[in-house]
């Protein structure tokens, strides 16, 4: 098997002829690996097969398995979503500010490729396809590290897109999968210094914990979402009862989902109730506070401080009732992965101070957390959510997977 | 003494506070330190003097005791730098895009500080007043890491800060200083998680690959600049002549000089001579390839492959006859440490190739690699040279020090 290293000065070379590479050449190849994915869904649905027998045989749970299945349709998702991103606008090379300085130096800065990334990932194969697509689009190499479960299928995937992309003109480097699924082999990634501009783990915390603990290479932190719905006091009582029902419930395993409910203790009485009514169509189970389990019944589990500081990911609701929006900010700032956080108020002036004083990739009001997602807010596909404010914060599409550079155009000025 | 987690709490709470600071609040802080800075001159002084008694003791060489020296004249350096941060506009606040999407959401993207950002540095204390400011201004609260050789100036220092910041209405720990000096202190604010939400080293080449080897919080490199001037066969001599001078010459110690000369083979026999007699009146010792040396005699010494990888600050040039432009890129893709390049040529063709192709922060035609730096490129104050792709790249002023979120207002929107 090849060595990390080996990779690494491959992808290099791919990332140096990727970023003088013309919009169109790179468009060229996205669509090439579309038709490519269509081709051979044969073959992937095969490699995919495997993949789910041998998953069985290990005991996988079965919403792994159902992850890691494809099917006709999940492959056109993928082969459709490659292609959208052919569609979206090429980042690099836009020149956002310029001037020339008093010596007459004029310096400008470009949009560049970051040049390498690295993705770690877990069993889910259509990322393969969709981050090598982000990833290319944008001008860089990718280097691939997805979980034992599917390589057989990404290993399908991915020798069907080096392929597609050598066959339209650029170098199949442009994107590797590394075969071997040891954890060795993603300690080794999360330590490939000079080589890797950026380490993207996707997946859920236990993954991007290891890889903030042993990465030496810059990494992007994604996708942990303790989202927190405040109910004020002046909300509109039928608009909170939606927005905390479509926040939990519309799809609760992903990081914009809502897991702890605030709400002003003025109202809790009369909406707590209205919320719970609704809640109960889902059978989410609730954790509240002392006050909670007064105005609900006992029936209610009461919340530890650990439910607060938990993602559910499920049809749990952490709930706690609050004296005013100090209480409800101060909640906030304790238990907030800093992804998607809302107030539901009528309140001109908690608004304001809501959405000026949470630290949050995006904060909400009167709308619910489920819309944090590129394609929601209009760029398109994206690579994930990151939740750091290093670099990119919120949806990663495109335009974040590149870095820019400095040119200076002179006539032989020297400083003095 | 006290522990990084409480400093970290405390400056997570001042960071909280200063994220919503007008400007007027934040530059009346810093005004309020550089009169605090110019009122405490003799006692800062006299904590330098005991430093650098303790550092003669300790045996430290020259560079390292000019480093450590304070001065009258050097504290109104650090005043003056601090009432110019207060001068730069705000960041803060400023929105770069924003929409209402088809259901009616409005969303927009806002500059917001970083949080709480940690800077680990070496002997000059003056970086204690610089980089305390520059947070300042982006709304951070800071944690200040210093040499051990600097203790005492850098707590006067602090002191008097902290006490401005406070008198001004700003909290004291928006800057706070590690009083414990070890190498403990040192590694455990590397992995402040939680509470650092990024940090910078400001230093030599062994403190950043210690930073980058331990760290688990986000890290930005700065720094290290193995820069190249490539004289192509078009070249204008006296250019070429003037600007290797100016970027070895002029501040050999600094990461925007220049440490190798490249040079196109058609124009090497007549411009070396000519590049070696301006160099010689600084005494600058040259290190060259064999057709160098045939060029110009075996009274230069032979480059090794570690010159070439070499920074040297100092005054030492490696010099590489290349056959051409090609060779020339494949060099800097080898051994840049991405910081500032430079060709010297009249081509058009072959400048559009080296600006396209050379991946680096700063990337020169015809001008000198010593402009790499705020003031110069007209952006004022900076905290470093970011020589990664990540988040920052090139000189790191107030507006590198911030992130953004997405502020979505809506009336009640729920995701299908």
């Amino acid at each position: 098997m090849e060595s990390l290293e080996q990779m690494g000065k491959k992808a290099k070379a791919a990332a140096r002829v990727l970023a003088t590479a013309a919009s169109a050449e790179k468009d060229k190849a996205l669509r090439a690996i579309a038709a490519a994915l269509r081709e051979n869904a044969p073959a992937i649905l095969e490699a995919n097969k495997a993949d789910l027998a041998a998953g069985r045989e290990a005991g996988l749970t079965e919403s792994l398995l159902d992850r890691l299945a494809l099917s006709e349709g999940r492959i056109e998702g993928m082969a459709a979503g490659v292609e959208e991103v052919a569609l979206t606008a090429d980042p690099i090379g836009k020149i956002d500010q310029g001037s020339v300085r008093p010596n007459g130096l004029q310096i400008y800065r470009v949009r560049v490729p970051l040049g390498v990334i690295g993705i770690i990932y877990e069993a889910r194969p259509n990322v393969t396809a969709d981050a090598a697509a982000l990833c290319l689009k944008a001008g860089n190499a990718v280097i691939l590290r997805g979980g034992k479960e599917a390589i057989r299928s990404n290993q399908a995937i991915a020798n069907c897109m080096r392929e597609a992309v050598e066959k339209a003109g650029l170098p199949a480097d442009s994107i590797q999968l590394v075969e071997d699924t040891s954890r060795a082999s993603s300690n080794a990634l999360m330590r490939l210094n000079g080589y890797l501009d950026v380490l993207i783990p996707r997946g859920g915390a236990g993954l991007i914990r290891a890889v903030v603990e042993n990465a030496t290479v810059p990494v992007i932190e994604t996708g942990t979402g303790n989202c927190h719905v405040f109910v004020d006091e002046t909300a509109d009582l039928d608009m909170a009862a939606d927005i905390v029902f479509n926040a939990k419930t519309s799809r609760p395993s992903v990081c914009n989902a809502m897991e702890t409910l605030l709400i002003h203790e003025k109202i809790a009485g009369k909406a707590l109730p209205v919320i719970k009514n609704r809640l109960d169509e889902k059978n989410v189970e609730l954790r509240g506070c002392a006050r909670t389990r007064e105005i609900l019944g006992d029936t209610v589990k009461p919340a530890t401080e650990e439910d607060y500081a938990t993602e559910f990911l499920d049809y749990i609701l952490a709930v706690r009732v609050v004296k005013d929006l100090d209480e409800a900010l101060a909640h906030i700032a304790r238990y907030s992965s800093g992804h998607s956080e809302c107030i539901v108020t009528e309140s001109y002036e908690n608004a304001r101070r809501f959405e000026r004083e949470v630290d949050a990739a995006a904060v909400y009001v009167n709308a619910s957390t489920r819309f944090t997602d590129g394609g929601m807010f209009g760029y398109g596909a994206e690579i994930g959510i990151s939740t750091q404010k290093l670099h990119a914060r919120g949806p990663m599409g495109v335009e974040q997977l590149t870095s820019m550079k400095y040119v200076i155009h002179g006539d032989g000025q020297i400083r003095a």
